[in-house]
């Protein structure tokens, strides 16, 4: 058991859970348009990828029309992202956690990647890739093992996995990790 | 001076201030596609108008795709609208206060209106019409001389209208006026 929460707190992929009423509180929020995991390639490529603020308002004005948004606290890792896009999963057993949590099975997450980044570049590095092994047809891989099995192009770095309020925050796996 | 002051607090509908970081004092957040005025009526009878959240993120899902939305506060008029839009005027001077305070001339405004409410009925009732006697041809109008002119239909029923964050927030005319 220590060794899971080992590998966990390791990863320098931030796994933060979302608070009751955080997005309404937060000074500023980000708006990112969203695919559903099972839509799949195809459409995570296609969704708009260049969204600005503009005005007093805070407008957000995308370069085409998508019909899937969420609204994220303004968190580092999803400020300026390059293409950002999140890809909802109905559970986070595409995680590559050593360890089949129970919450892996139980809750949906968010994962944010940036499509600007579509080089597996590190080692330690996260990237949302295709995977036909599994029925939702894509997963979260570490850089280390798709170096060794030679993938080097993925659909983007993930950036940071989001995973739904809950009114039980004692939860050690959610612990924000900022790097 | 008083006359104009009574004139905007008496209004039934809500002018307020968006205040500087704030996206909301509620426990939610509301988001609504957004038209510039200068798109004009069609553009705007063409932003979606089912708008709803889905599952534990809140994520919003629009019957079609849409370039520009914003973020905005659950305020109670807000909240399940119709078929709600926002129209984003360049200054204030398209709403119908006599006076025409300086605040008009330099203030972008947000007007949200809801589509599902196109007839005029009521008198103190504000509502987005046309009007080509502007450069924007659009206009926010009062029910009653609507219903002097004999207009019964209008774009839709004004149920906020939203002014930019100031660093002077000491201003009469922000004061919140809720129903």
């Amino acid at each position: 058991e220590e060794k899971v929460e080992d590998v966990v707190l390791k990863v320098p992929v931030n796994v933060v859970r979302l608070k009751i009423g955080e997005v309404a509180e937060a000074t500023s929020v980000v708006v990112l348009p969203v695919c559903k995991a099972e839509e799949g390639e195809r459409v995570i490529m296609e969704a708009p990828s260049e969204i600005r603020k503009e005005g007093e308002f805070g407008i957000v004005v995308a370069e085409k029309g998508w019909e899937k948004w969420v609204v994220l606290p303004a968190w580092g890792p999803v400020v300026n992202l390059g293409k950002g896009v999140v890809v909802s999963f109905l559970d986070a057993r595409v995680l590559p956690w050593k360890a089949n949590n129970r919450w892996c099975k139980e809750e949906p997450i968010l994962v944010v990647a940036d499509r600007s980044k579509r080089e597996v570049e590190n080692d330690d590095g996260f990237y949302l890739v295709k995977d036909d092994g599994n029925d939702v047809g894509l997963k979260v891989q570490r850089g280390s093992i798709l170096k060794e099995m030679g993938v080097n192009e993925c659909l983007g770095n993930v950036v940071i996995v989001v995973r739904p309020p809950t009114e039980n925050d004692g939860d050690m796996l959610s612990e924000e990790d900022w790097d």
